[in-house]
């Protein structure tokens, strides 16, 4: 059995929706952030990152989003969630996901998460105060050179998909117009319109 | 053809060491930095991101570390650089590989571009400040929850092993002492005995 930690408003929905499109039957864990439930010496033992997600699986707990993405993809049958028989387009994929853990949720985590990087409460008003231009920047080149569509990756649904639309959900409260980016909100809108997104999100939010 | 676009003391060298380690032909271009010609109209037309490493292949460039680590480790004859047959154990490879991008290099890069994060000089040296103890933390789990030893995953090397060596090796300069984390340190002494490594050092300083 697959368990997922997932909390809300968090990228851990991107490994929730992964879940939901692959035909997996899984069960899902709400870590209360509220609360700090993160730091609890219970969720701590499953991940000492203190962070989500978090996917318990028979052989042991991984961790960090690219990495259950690409578990997901290569454990769905049929294999429908990632391009598995051609290296380079799974690393164009990969590519697609690291960018997006590595730069664009690191630009976000600006915003809420500054005191992991300074200890000064003005440092970190300055740091909230970059994070709209750096999103900005960030989805342009996505909208520019990296979104193939109608999905990511071009023609076929993969991985790289719930990410996006995870990533990309956080932009309004970021302070960026999602309607900058067309394709972006395109991509948005027909995600929306999955089943699985449906139901990611609505167990997400239970 | 593969060429691999490097600069020296960048993450680049994680891809560089596993190209040495594959037996794959390639060939190396510095990019430099130092009048930044990454930022060149002719760089950027391979890597819009502006970045190493860059791969170029016959099929089209991939970017971002971890795509290109797995995407070597897939190629490589033999695939003696991943656990390809095992995808919970190649998860947990790309899992810590993608610890190393997205938390450790972003609590690295704090030290040299902060301005990334902030326009503000003096919120810059608040984060230059942090670094010391966000690399000591990062490394203090590596050492103590991730590393199994001899090698990242255990007995057998994988391209987990040149990142660490990588970003490890980014410790004094960011004011920690490596001996803090004897397995780590241990870990850094395998590879530099290690043939491929030594050519791929020799390369990325040329």
């Amino acid at each position: 059995m697959l368990t997922l930690h997932i909390a809300p408003k968090t990228c851990a929905l991107a490994s929730l929706i992964a879940l939901e499109e692959s035909g997996l039957q899984f069960e899902v864990r709400g870590v209360d952030f509220a609360s700090s439930e993160q730091r609890s010496p219970a969720y701590l033992a499953i991940n000492p990152k203190g962070r989500v997600p978090a996917l318990v699986t028979d052989r042991g707990v991984l961790t960090e989003t690219p990495a259950i993405l690409a578990y997901v993809a290569q454990i769905t049958p049929g294999g429908r969630l990632a391009p598995l028989d051609d290296a380079f387009a799974f690393a164009r994929m990969q590519a697609f996901n690291s960018y997006l853990c590595s730069t664009v949720h690191v630009a976000h985590a600006h915003s809420r998460r500054g005191a992991r990087w300074s200890d000064d409460p003005a440092a970190i008003e300055t740091m909230k105060a970059k994070v709209p231009q750096n999103m900005a920047e960030c989805f342009r080149l996505i909208e520019e050179a990296m979104l193939a569509g109608p999905w990511v990756m071009g023609a076929a649904y993969s991985v790289a998909d719930p990410y996006l639309f995870t990533v990309g959900g956080w932009l309004k409260g970021d302070g960026v117009d999602p309607a900058l980016f067309p394709k972006v909100a395109e991509h948005r809108a027909r995600m929306l319109e999955r089943p699985a997104v449906k139901r990611a999100l609505e167990r997400a939010e239970a």
